[in-house]
């Protein structure tokens, strides 16, 4: 048995996280911190969770080097909290930013904050399975996808290298916005409607590019819906590399063939299909003239696209089935 | 034409009523204030009123004494509004609380303060037009009713003297918890879901009563819906009084026959028929044995709960038709 | 290993049993039927649940004795497999409202049928395990609660029998209108809305009546809710038996100390808590004058008020642990 | 005064265009008729129009040759009533699909009929004001268009000649899938989801395209919304048309300077912005490195999208202000 932490268990990440945790066959549930809630039991902040355990002030002394930790602070926090893990021998996912772009400069631009330990980027493995297992197996720091990527990456990775003009038009649930109250998230402002944002200006972009290796416009909206997330795709495709439908299938179906979590299915997929899941599914569609391909992926935020992905993550770093307390 | 200024005007009710005497034909829009929103355009606040007109800081000096004021600040600050606007001559619709109970003991119980001014208490005219209209026309103190009660009381008012052991379940749309946010109104705390809240604690339950002439159970549940409010009531009623169902839908016509906003229906309402109306619709239903009565009735609390009954108020405190600018 | 057949597998109650048995430890899943969608495969008609197995034709002949039958089909049409199953000695879980009533008088009053059988319905235990949990262990034919009843009793049922002057307000999910379209389930007609039905007329008050041992009024609202169900419930209390709020939570907490799936909380319950659970949580609360209680019950109509409910009497049944499979 | 006629009168757009035109000050609602709700009353279909009238068969013969009709009838159906209208010398806005594209050989493609009458594809005027007032004062016969049409071509036609590679990514609310009960439209298949359909097959792709002037990828998504339709659009741009935000906000503001029903703004619009009012709302973005343009446009299916813009089309036909009855 192991032992994971659960460093900023209060939001809804975090607190996902935790009650997977809490159900896992060969995990243990460490602390679970807040820094604004502690003192509460955490089954009286998310009572859909039942976990009747207490939030705590961090206690990074009694975390032990061959323990787990994952950090679900936000961006330009978490990495004061992973560096001292890391330094003491700690394995860490960390759900937040602050480790996922490669670049040390793209934090300025992107994040607003100088990173101060570009060697920690060096380090950090991106967290996305279906890319990176091998690595993922032996790092110490796993730098969790951000949950656009996630959705956008799971939809494009497999014909990535034969398309251009991409265009990802995304659409989440508000969880993964967060707990914190604001207008943005009031019930008011966000039922019976739709809302475009950050339109070529979000901080996922850099990271998508990044691990697509191409340029592309991403644009991000808000839906009126608690979990999911779907990305809809549009591409130019190379007709030689993939001349029909068929093709294209296969190469969906051979791509995520050993990884139990990716779906591909042949209908444009719903959100709710994998709401509360760690399941992603993905529907790649050639247009009739062949020259373009729409793709369709989606995913439960909090699952596939952040709690879920990082005990994936835990599961491959301790040597556990990967879909353990997943299913 | 006179002037009415909206005191408070970023607030859903505030902002709601700024946009119907926007388009009122004979009322115009005066000062438009907010405390946090001063210098930002009322359609940039909500951009659903199209109302181009920046909120101010509120200037008392320059509004006329024959000038109308409505003041929509929350509870215990209101009347520090509401005094110097009465003391100057200038008629007040207050569709804050301050003003709705009579008597000045009920504040530090029901509302946590000392009631500064007791004659304003009673000055003011309860402005429920179905039960005091001739009051109103000459009220220089208009005390709007809260949603819940307007709400009740148009259920109940027909039959209030004949029924006894009643209960209120109320359910209400999000828009009733106003513009602040909080986890309360979160998105994802509201959709898919409803919660009753302050139960046995409600300060609507008392001014329920003071107008019902009774005493009675009242529970508010959240409802996820943006704009509505529903009361189910049920009642022991007095068979003699009311011997079938035929009486009792005349109870109810012949009660609302000269009230032009209040519909009595034969079917249970929803809350779509009268969502961003003036109208309530109520239903009466006795039930298999005669012993008992349901009554359900329902409002948009932003327009009959809140600003449309504030425009009702007025109309008539000017001589105008009851209905103008809001059919 | 046992069997259990799920008739009537393609709604809402019937794919939800069905995902549990194919999820179950113990249990094996047998037919999974369905007289409209025979053919298809269940993943396809609800992906949410993945189970790849194919809808057939019903084939009585191929059910032994031995195995255990789930019958989700619309009252007045399930008693005609119900009955030959029992004949033939399999044990039975009757999802429809066709063994609910004790009284054979009661069908043809309120369900427009003769029972054919009036046998069965002295044979049937209502599968309720917390108030029947003895009988149902040894039952063969189990009665399984509606919605509508078992969320009202597991409210009302630790105080029954000192209360008075009970009215229930009852607010459900669309989900329990069944997969069939129509204009009630019509998006549009449901979103950002409420709508109360069948007042003094909903089929599920005789069965609340027969079980709580009193007369009631009982009104069901539609929510704009997918899966979930509250009651509201408000009495007369007994001031002798009940005198203050710790005798009212320690009845409670008595009531439910042996059933694992009623969790009786302190402040009023949200339908979140419970959704995609097989738990209830109800809170009593009493007035301050200590003349009134308001119960406010919830769960999920698909889990604990059907299939979970069902695979629960299953479990008890089989001699399995109650919560095998459900937690 | 003149006669509208609304034929099909019980289905969203045709309830919600009689109620317009009850209310409207210069024209006078003629026959509302419905083929499966005649003899009812509009008021009880649609409580929410407070229309008193009753629904007919359709009379054809009581039409006056000086009167107005709209056919709001589904496609393939209305070109038979549509026809001997237009013979009698009615002047007609059809609401249909059926008169929207100009060659007739497109109808067996997209909408499986042969067009019975192609005189009348020559005669019909695209019932889009802001592309073809001047045609539509003086049309007998008005192609009204459809609702993703008329919300994408709002968005780019004022850079249509200097954009390429245009994808429309659109989300509609469930109105604009009409009031027949299906398994689409049942609340629990949509609310807290999204769902992309027919992906590259939808019919108002031939539409669009043919007034765009060029080919285009176009994928709508049913949203849990009820009334509301936004496009995302995202295209190449030509950099030396358009160099800058400046010029391309120029654009938009000189193309619909006269037009008063679409408001160009400058931050991502939302549906609430334009729900039940008959404004679209259009926000053109260029990207950083000025290669691309996206374009964010909103409007209610129900008015710009189907009624409010036949009315808007009768308006001019009448000679009428284009906004008489529209504000």
């Amino acid at each position: 048995v192991s032992t994971i932490h659960v460093i900023g268990a209060a939001g809804f990440a975090g607190a996902q996280l935790a009650a997977l945790v809490n159900d896992h066959p060969y995990f243990e549930l460490g602390q679970i911190t807040s820094r604004t809630e502690a003192g509460k039991y955490l089954v009286d902040v998310t009572p859909e969770y039942r976990v009747g355990r207490q939030l705590t002030e961090l206690d990074l002394g009694a975390i032990a080097s061959d323990d787990f930790a994952a950090v679900c602070y936000p961006h330009a926090e978490a990495v004061a909290v992973v560096a001292p893990l890391i330094d003491s021998g700690v394995r860490v996912v960390d759900v937040s930013a602050d480790h996922r772009l490669r670049d040390p400069a793209a934090y300025p631009v992107h994040y607003d904050f100088e990173h101060p330990r570009p060697d920690l980027l060096q380090m950090a493995v991106y967290g996305l399975p279906e890319l990176y297992r091998d690595a993922i197996v032996d790092a110490q720091l796993v730098a969790n996808p951000g949950c656009y990527p996630e959705t956008a990456l799971l939809g494009l990775l497999p014909i990535c290298r034969d398309i251009s003009e991409v265009v990802i038009d995304a659409k989440s649930g508000v969880s993964g916005a967060g707990r914190t109250p604001s207008s943005v998230v009031h019930y008011s402002n966000v039922t019976d409607s739709i809302w475009p944002y950050k339109v070529f200006a979000h901080r996922h972009q850099p990271e998508i590019a990044q691990e697509l290796g191409q340029d592309l416009i991403f644009t991000p909206h808000l839906l009126p819906v608690d979990r999911g997330l779907m990305c809809s795709s549009y591409a130019r495709v190379d007709r030689e590399a993939i001349p029909d439908q068929a093709t294209l299938d296969a190469r969906y179906s051979d791509f995520y063939e050993d990884h139990p979590f990716v779906e591909p299915v042949v209908s444009p997929p719903t959100m709710r299909a994998v709401q509360r899941t760690n399941f992603a599914q993905v529907c790649p569609l050639l247009s009739p003239d062949g020259e373009r391909v729409a793709v369709f992926s989606v995913l439960d935020n909090l699952m596939k696209g952040a709690a879920g992905q990082a005990l994936q993550n835990f599961n491959l770093m301790a040597g556990r089935p990967e879909t353990e307390g997943l299913l």
